[in-house]
């Protein structure tokens, strides 16, 4: 293998098909942002939007927008552009809460459609959220199901007569390894379950196919790879063959077939909108909007491309220049089953992180040693990645990271 | 009784000393907005904080915003604010979600604290939102609580030694009618049970005293009286001698004792956190904060006695005006049990609040009959009141309601 130069990465960028998508964003001057899989950047279209969602649909129309700026419409609207970038159908998916709100209605759900199953399988380690939903699930249920945790290469032989769902995040948040989601939905159907991905870290950064897997279920995240901003609503999906028997326990008023009747009775509405639950989160969604539109012009083939492109090149950089200081691979080096990041591991890494963020260059750190970098391809140049591998090798050699200042946690994923 | 004249108002408004809050909102020109119990309008003050959020906070700071933002205390630093306003402690309340899931989430916890009582009270007609959450419940809970309707007026009665929880609304989303929040929690702590108070058409609106009466449970909404624009988070109360044994379902990552500890197992933070569940809606909360800022700096006994007096006023109008054209008045004419709205009704409700918001004077309009009718202090003038008579006058006396455009439906309470 050849050494590589910072000037093979700034012709990649000269080649780069997806370039020009940069300038759609916000980003800050100066900086290099690795860190998309956790916060997405603002793009710049949402300045303008949030302007007017708030100045001229809140201030001048008020009430009445639910109607002219069809506010009524934005869970199913944003739902149905969110549908094609996972191989969804319109009305299968639909923008609402948070994902873990959505996690435990969907999963409530799944396990009222296998009476007599008393297993729910996930993996340790799953992203904790998911894990501390199906706990809050086990409990409200007084143990009718129980939520068992395997070794992700044993799931496969675990999923057996008695699972009721199986919930697994498709790719990992720490270190980015993909599950062969048609594999292990097409077991659990052998088996009779149901299968429920958590898609947070795969939506807009690698390419998902839900219905050509014949995905039960899926939930994910609106403020990673699709740009939504903080705390944007999260979306859920309901195959189309589920839906007319789908019960949710959070069954507030814009899940009713008829809203505004303002009946006593609830009454489910007839598609995934029976899903809803309370006022739509109407500056939120808009946000994300933009951000799903960016998204939804992309081509997801190309996204692909430039992240496996990105996620190699990193690796090989880290092996060329950072050998001789102690990191770890946390990451596979296949392509196959790795997602939009690569993570290293270092004993130091928190303080490493911190050392790197001070130099403007921003990736994460999760406990207790992973340092992760997220590829997102609209906005990334691969010259930035030389640049992060080059601070780091500073970092590394001048023991720059050794400071007392580098304690305190600073990201949310 | 005298007669009223246009200049009386003109008067009672130069008297007002609440009248300069006014100019805090941001009106649309030539409105007259009688919605502000359905939709707040919007702060002046929060187009500048969108736009900080949005472009400085997300775009500039991007994930280091968590901490220099500040935005991990975003929940519980506005539902300090908002405790203030409804006569609770700081760490009762935190703003999150919906105030549908924010009903799940309390409701379930608090029939878990009344193990073997099988009964949720409430009333027929209470809020949809409100029976068809406990109707969910009651459905995930496989019939072992069950939900009871009985009239207002045999509340107090139907408390039994059964009853786990009452869920009320305080004051009425349609009538306006407020229940006696003293009498009924204490009738409930007399027979063992627990009350969860709908603090939806109350907060901001009318004077709430959580503590002083003893009260164990609370939601509300934050995009009306508290102006925090639309689809704002909701919050919740829990009193303080409640929340270490609180178990609720939606146990998400924020609810954590230790969200960023990344663990398996969930553990729920000691105080009022652990209502909390997946990411906060930063822009969402972010402008709630600027709506409870402004109604935080108002004097709510000054608020109270000006819609009262706006209520009677407003009663006495119709009384003088319209007694020809079959209006009935569905709101108490005692102030005492009355909120901060007066409700009509009129068979011909629907079309004659059309034409009403025809000339950008905006009520609502609520299934069968009801014409609503809110009352906001701070942006509301006395001489509104008179102006929406007069035009109401002019639509009965021209027939200028009897129009075939006039019957789509516009609103969401």
């Amino acid at each position: 293998m050849t050494t590589l130069t910072r000037e093979y990465f700034v012709e990649l960028d000269c080649q780069d098909v997806l370039a020009d998508y940069r300038d759609q964003f916000d980003l800050p001057e100066g900086h290099i942002y690795l860190n998309g899989n956790s916060l997405g950047v603002l793009p710049k279209a949402a300045k303008a939007r949030a302007r007017e969602v708030v100045e001229q649909e809140w201030g001048q129309g008020l009430i009445r927008s639910w109607n002219s700026a069809d506010w009524i419409h934005l869970p199913r609207r944003v739902g149905d552009k969110i549908a094609g970038l996972i191989g969804a159908a319109p009305g299968e998916v639909v923008v609402a809460d948070s994902t873990s709100v959505n996690l435990f209605k969907l999963a409530s759900a799944a396990v009222k459609l296998r009476p007599g199953r008393g297993k729910i399988l996930s993996e340790p380690g799953n992203f904790p959220t998911d894990l501390y939903i199906l706990q809050g699930l086990e409990k409200f249920h007084d143990g009718r199901v129980r939520l068992n945790t395997v070794h992700r290469d044993e799931i496969l032989d675990a999923i057996d007569e008695d699972t009721a769902l199986v919930v697994l995040t498709h790719v990992h948040y720490k270190s980015g390894a993909m599950f062969d989601m048609k594999a292990i939905t097409n077991r659990a159907h052998e088996k009779g379950a149901l299968v429920l991905w958590d898609l947070s870290h795969s939506t807009g950064a690698v390419p998902v196919a839900l219905n050509e897997v014949d995905a039960d279920f899926a939930i994910g995240c609106g403020y990673k790879y699709l740009n939504g901003g903080p705390g944007a609503p999260g979306f859920l999906f309901v195959a189309q063959r589920h839906q007319a028997q789908l019960q949710q326990p959070l069954s507030g008023w814009f899940g009713h077939a008829n809203s505004f009747a303002m009946r006593d009775d609830y009454e489910p509405a007839p598609g995934i909108e029976r899903t809803l639950c309370g006022t739509t989160p109407v500056i939120g969604a808009s946000l994300l909007e933009v951000g799903v539109d960016i998204m939804a012009s992309a081509d997801m083939q190309q996204i692909r491309e430039k992240s496996l492109k990105m996620g190699e090149l990193f690796i090989e950089l880290v092996g060329q220049r950072l050998d001789e200081y102690g990191f770890g691979l946390a990451s596979s080096k296949d392509p196959a089953v790795r997602g939009s990041q690569v993570s290293l591991t270092h004993e130091q890494g928190f303080a490493i992180m911190q050392a790197l963020i001070a130099r403007n260059i921003i990736g994460d750190f999760r406990a207790p040693d992973i340092l992760r970098f997220g590829f997102t391809p609209l906005y990334v140049r691969y010259v930035d990645l030389w640049d992060c591998i080059e601070a780091l090798a500073e970092i590394m050699a001048s023991g720059e990271w050794d400071k007392p200042g580098f304690r305190k946690l600073t990201a949310v994923t």
